[in-house]
């Protein structure tokens, strides 16, 4: 089990098919050992902010990549990226949409809330984890993460 | 010639060894026929916010990604940075940081400043035309930019 306070890639998605085809592209490229799921919305902020159930994090320990679907249980995803992304504890963690979502009005809130990439999840299994695969190895191997 | 209204990576490099190494790695990869090279933070401001000799530019045409070395004559990357990130017009702008420097203090002060992505220039040539041509399609076919 991954030491939370340890991850460098955290996981925000609700949908299980969409968790696995994730997991899977990880794995395939032995990025999985420091992965952490979480299904919603609440649950992520209380990751991030060290509170609730994740109380015993020490927030200053950040993921090297936060991936966060839009539509989200309890809170979305938008909202999420808002209470980051405004507050200094939180606003350096790197943030990529990964959705199905192309609305315009989507994409262009998230820029302006100050999301780091945005990413629409290919329909096509093969893409999908082809696109997770470059999405992740970017930015566990290539971006200089904030410490 | 590249029209300005249709620029796609944003080079800003005053070093005229990386930007002939950036080209060879967008060549490598098709991905030449969209960039413009700056060699200033002024005339990266300029340009972005359609002023002086970037007048007439549609400030609207934004490119994918900007990619922009700290070390540059005339207005460093950061402020270059902080100016776009600061300004309704111009934060949707997708900024990568390229640079040699390791230092804590820019990396941090970049990521402060919303930062979308941070990247230490390898000092091995080829490693550094794999970055750059990993960074490039990273922001060019991946990324959903805004528009």
């Amino acid at each position: 089990m991954t030491d939370l306070n340890e991850v460098e890639i955290l996981l925000v998605e609700d949908n299980p098919y969409d968790v696995e085809l994730t997991l899977t592209a990880l794995k395939e490229n032995n990025l999985t050992n420091k992965v952490h799921v979480l299904n919603d919305g609440a649950e992520a902020l209380e990751f991030v902010f060290a509170t609730g159930a994740h109380a015993q994090r020490n927030i200053k320990n950040i993921p090297k990549v936060m991936l966060l679907d839009l539509k989200l249980p309890k809170v979305n995803g938008l909202e999420v990226l808002r209470k980051m992304k405004s507050d200094e504890r939180t606003k350096k963690i790197p943030v990529v949409i990964l959705t199905s979502s192309q609305e315009e009005r989507d994409v262009m809130e998230s820029y302006n809330l100050g999301v780091n990439s945005y990413i629409i999840k290919p329909i096509d299994f093969n893409k999908f984890i082809d696109a997770v695969a470059k999405l992740s190895l970017y930015w566990v191997l290539l971006n200089r993460p904030p410490h």
